[in-house]
């Protein structure tokens, strides 16, 4: 979705703000599939233009984490490829993100959060900039203020890590 | 396809009338896809969507269980971690729905079924609202008071218990 | 490609005349990618709607085999699970199809091939009826009197197979 | 992207020039995923249609090679599979190519690069034959001379093998 479609200086006072970005993971940084061995062992499709788009926002200042509510190792796996702290096993996710953000003295106001399913409503509605991808659940659309074009595993994360350091870096 | 497609009323008495509801895997949890391993392992594709779907479906008071055809551990690891009961390996699918029912007091015109092919046809045809998914195969389509418009694998399940929980919550 | 594509008159004789189809394997079975693991190992992804077409296709009397140049341990895998004939690691494609056709007494004026890149040219041109995957490479789609409405690995085994019942019980 | 689309000149100019096309690996001969396993092993989803190119690139007296930033075995694997030399764990993918290139006696006059993200910039820059794949990232579009028609993982390594194999034999 380009910026136009959206209040673009909304947008843009919103980005200047951030200080962090939570991902959900399953179907933002895969497509919302599982692939699913005879042993019950998982596996997920990633993308790898995810880990370009990460460096720029920390290079923007802004650190990404992941937030997921599967207990699942292959979350864990991705993190630690990808360099980005991650919490997984979430049933309550608002709670970890609450918790995650007064560690780091960082307020609901300067975060961005990325979803795609009504797990994911309760931490969209509570931050600055709440953010879905384009394949995401109908009952989430209406409440981010910005949708990818992408969808979730195929290069929704690079799109956002994109805007956002375009935006920061024009308004240094 | 959207509810107006069909007899909107049919569909809705229907719906009032379900007390389980029973999904053929390959195909409609899948993409109808197998990964074939060089020692002969199979793995399949299923979606993150359907878990949040089969909740909502038993909070309806339907319960939702899988009868599929294959021989296969990987129905039996996705139904587990679905928490949804499985009997795969069903060379008759019709027989072993109906001593599943007959189990569970439930007649078949309380119970709905979900298809692709055609060994389902023997149980779409019994049951009380037949239905299948978008990318069945030709000749299962007519019998189906709803196809979904997502396909298999890709958010069908979630689509039919999303339908299903919101007309049982509009008419409770 | 519906049948009237092309001159249905030829189609239905050569079908008539069928008393085996011989498929290549990756790109026919497979939508021709190949997933690589770290160890070298491999898997492919094969459509669970082929089953069903291949009992269909021995139903009219006509033998299904597999042969492919890949040498691989998948091919094997996937035609044990599918319970037809195949031959793999075929340097020369043809002269495997000639001797196998040898031993069962069969002509290649009886024969279909199905193919789907350029190392299928020399049987597709020597079979009585060559068959293309919808996504064939360029160089062999003129060759073809039936090409499929499906890609490989997407239901093209199953079209090609539910064509040949079809024309066979509607001639018998 | 058809050849009537770039300056049809210049390109036979440049391909008459070849002799080695260095590869990126991630996004060219995979699909730009990655499949994330619970233990943190990795698999990625190739073409079985880039085997005949490359044997018809070294027919043309052009050598192949994969140059890839990632320090993966999955790329070695591949590579030996494909039989062409690779290099990954390129921290410096054009330090490394001037140092193949220089072992060779090659000029980047004379050498072709096909990537698809802008860690492959500094080598699109400076090579002859600058290429992208169909679905690259916008910010390596503009300099290439060649963008291919299917995108990466799906056959966008035989198209450029078959235009190079198909202009060097009307030229010879």
């Amino acid at each position: 979705m380009s910026l136009a479609s959206f209040d673009r200086d909304t947008l843009v006072s919103r980005i200047r703000s951030l200080r962090l970005v939570a991902f959900d993971f399953d179907g933002v940084f895969t497509d919302n599939s599982v692939y699913v061995f005879q042993d019950g062992r998982e596996a997920v499709r990633c993308s790898r233009a995810d880990g370009i788009g990460l460096r720029k926002l920390e290079q923007a200042g802004i650190e990404p984490i992941i937030v997921s509510t599967e207990t699942n190792p292959v979350v864990v796996a991705r993190s630690e490829k990808l360099k980005i702290f991650c919490r997984h096993g979430c049933e309550n996710k608002l709670a970890v993100l609450d918790e995650l953000l007064a560690e780091r003295g960082v307020g609901f106001h300067e975060t961005g959060f990325v979803g795609n399913d009504i797990n994911d409503l309760a931490c969209l509605e509570k931050v600055g900039m709440p953010m879905v991808v384009r394949d995401a659940h109908p009952d989430v659309l209406d409440i981010a203020v910005y949708r990818t074009d992408l969808p979730g595993g195929h290069g929704a994360v690079r799109e956002i890590c994109d805007l956002i350091a375009r935006v920061r870096e024009a308004h240094r």
